[in-house]
């Protein structure tokens, strides 16, 4: 991190803990570099940085002063009723119809699932890429197959061992992406008409695949900060015969909501006291905005219960569908099913990336990443506070790159995103994420591409949409 | 082809149709040249290269004479009773224990999967690689998912369209490899306890994606050279309710069988009559040995019933795990069934076959693999008919790279396959083609990797082993 960075950091931390308060002038550049010990030109790119950041406005020949929507933060959304719902899932059609609608490129993506290929090194992969290619022996065409790539395995294992949590390599098995693991995994342990554990609001493609594997849905409500609520989970653990449980610890998806330690300790043993296998699906773990790496639950987890799925797609090689799972005691049986379902990932990808992850930096890239990605969510929140009604809710997710908002009750998602559609903007209604239909007042909106202008007039354009589904426009 | 490669055929025909007689003399070099108008060059490398073959043989002094195997061609495998045999199946562990011992590289690998990966090219593949990665558009990342990147899919297209199948690129959805293709087509069209008809033998992943999905199995017979039998096929279809059909009409693996045209025509006329779709595994379409690439069924399909798939791994890029499907009427479910199962194939793999297939010279490479394909087959018969017993019974396939042998009943292949083994040798032994475990005395051999004196000296060996279970080593 350089170092205006870091002072930008620091900066940044003074306003958040409300020492410069919303509307207060923050130093002046002379007196700032005297103060902190730093240069002029450090306060100067750190002041413009935190601009970008929506932290900090300039006004002209004043200097720079504490944004006033850090005044007026935006409540949360509301935790649901505490309870489980449990359903058949009857949900693909709907998210396929609202998926297929916003592919068009010329939109703009805030409905989207991914975040923008421009964050990634795309071309120092192309390296590695034609490095691996050039350099790959005739053999690993076959050597490389399931459970793959030992050189990207051993990378992998290092990296969980970095995070306190040393496996063993034959624990890992990589995957054409995340949701493929995801998929092997539910299919190990779970049979047509069993009853499954998931998030809501949860992943969409969660849903889709418990449909398609007609799986039965028990809906354990998350916390729009803490994450799913345990003790509606135990009492379902007590009352239902749940085969697994699906569940998102990190920056879940859509809530942004993340489990304390505590909290992932306490799942973990009961887990381990129903004896109930956990699919972790943890894609988002490396896009943290915090100081330290969250922990996966399968850091707690001492029966080799929890199988931990990530992916490079969301951190690294967008596309290149290289993701893996550490399958607890489950890793035999996931990787004979990966065998039978598609035998490989594809060899010259895992090469790539584990040239990659041995020459290519992928630490300075990430800080990078995390640190554009909450640039670009401070943007956004700033956005929402000057265009959105006041009784907006949104979440401030601490990694991830979603927002997740609550309207008031008479705002129908499924509306706006047809209203915003006709504008060129996209949005990802609330009732995609629930098997039961809930969250019809509620969208996700994706932060993770570059503010811009046209972001800006698109978070205003859908700020009249609101207005006028409340009826005051 | 160069001109002693088309002078070589001219001598194989003469062989073959038997103008040349087993053990009689070659034309001479000078003799061959006058009358055919061709280079002493010419002949000498032509001759060569027969030698090569295993067609002719030079004695000291003597010049070249056609080989005695010629004389004794082994007889063909019988073809089974005509009835098909419905069962659940339960095959899996049996396979995965077969193939997990086989993996060892130093094993000669008749018993593998795949061809050599010295038969492609791997380093102008890699220059396609790098070259696509390095030019790739950003927004590729996320434009060439499923359905897939679309030159790839235009130029796919565009080789279904010189083989005289136009079809519309919307059919196509790149899949990763050809067998995650086929599992997702099964998925489409049936149900856990579905009926489906397949092959006896079949290709033992057919089997275990069956077993997986809790599908039974309606075996037909394969006549070892002319393919499954329609007339136990009809009698099925009208007496049971077969739900799909899952059929590889060129090359069938493990028999080498293919359909003729005239049989294509009716099983394409039957599946319209019973409204039942039929799963087409093409993958060594583009490995034959004659003069025109075979036709698939789906040529003959007016209705759309059938799904015919396909890759790139056993033609051109092993480990790339790219292939596709033109999936009829099915193409819409396939796709988003492929969407919510692994999303996409690898997209820089994708951009690098497309890239190979626009400039790197396909049909060029296919001429000469087949020629290898077809002299290793020719190397390996000549061996089979030199070290196995007389009762052996080998197909004489026309194109892939698997021979099938039949021996005395007395000859248990899963011992064969202990035995051989342990002499660093590998076979596929005939069980793990059945779902009723039948073909005990039969072994499928892989004659995908260049013939050298090691391959020589394990027939030998096998040869020796066949006998001592005979009782008479």
């Amino acid at each position: 991190m350089k170092r205006y960075e870091k002072f930008a950091d620091e900066i940044a931390e003074l306003i958040r803990t409300g020492v410069l308060a919303p509307g207060q002038k923050v130093p002046s550049v002379r007196h700032a570099s005297r103060t902190y010990g730093v240069s002029a030109s450090t306060v100067f790119q750190a002041y413009y940085l935190l601009e970008s950041r929506g932290l900090i406005i300039a006004r002209a020949r004043s200097g720079y002063f504490v944004c006033e929507h850090v005044r007026r933060p935006l409540p949360e959304p509301q935790p649901g009723p505490r309870e489980a719902a449990t359903t058949e899932v009857d949900v693909s059609e709907l998210v396929f119809s609202v998926l297929s609608s916003i592919k068009d490129p010329d939109t703009v993506p805030f409905g989207s699932a991914f975040p923008s290929p421009e964050l990634f090194p795309l071309q120092r992969l192309a390296r590695s890429m034609a490095h691996a290619v050039r350099e790959m022996d005739p053999r690993s065409t076959v050597a490389d197959m399931t459970p793959g790539n030992h050189a990207l395995r051993r990378q992998i294992a290092l990296r969980y061992m970095v995070g306190g949590l040393p496996l063993p390599i034959e624990e890992l098995v990589i995957c054409n992406g995340a949701l493929e693991a995801l998929n092997l995994c539910l299919q190990v342990v779970a049979r047509p008409g069993d009853l499954v554990a998931i998030e809501a609001p949860a992943f969409y493609a969660s849903l889709q695949v418990l449909e398609r594997l007609k799986l039965k849905a028990v809906e354990i409500p998350v916390h729009p900060r803490d994450g799913i609520d345990l003790q509606v989970l135990e009492d379902s653990l007590e009352r239902l015969p749940i085969k697994a449980c699906w569940f998102m610890s990190n920056f879940q998806n859509p809530l942004g909501a993340s489990l304390s330690e505590d909290k992932k300790r306490q799942l973990a043993a009961l887990l381990a006291k129903h004896q109930v296998p956990m699919i972790e699906d943890d894609v988002y773990a490396e896009l943290y905005f915090g100081q330290h790496a969250p922990k996966p639950v399968k850091a707690f987890d001492s029966e080799g219960l929890v199988m931990h799925c990530s992916s490079f797609s969301k951190s690294l090689a967008p596309g290149y569908r290289v993701g893996w799972v550490a399958g607890g005691r489950f890793a035999g049986q996931i990787e004979r099913l990966k065998l039978m379902t598609s035998i490989s990932a594809s060899v010259p990808a895992q090469a790539a990336i584990a040239d990659y992850l041995q020459h290519g930096g992928y630490d300075r890239h990430l800080r990078k990443l995390r640190y554009a990605l909450e640039s670009q969510r401070n943007a956004m929140l700033a956005a929402v506070a000057r265009h959105f009604p006041e009784e907006t809710r949104v979440s401030r997710p601490e990694g991830g790159y979603f927002l997740w908002l609550e309207f008031p009750e008479q705002v129908d998602s499924l509306r706006l995103f047809q209203l915003a559609l006709a504008q060129g903007i996209s949005i990802a209604p609330g009732p995609i994420f629930s098997a039961t239909r809930r969250f019809g007042h509620c969208a996700r909106l994706n932060f993770g591409h570059p503010w811009s202008n046209s972001s800006e007039q698109a978070m205003e354009t859908l700020g009249r949409i609101i207005r006028s589904l409340l009826g005051n426009s």
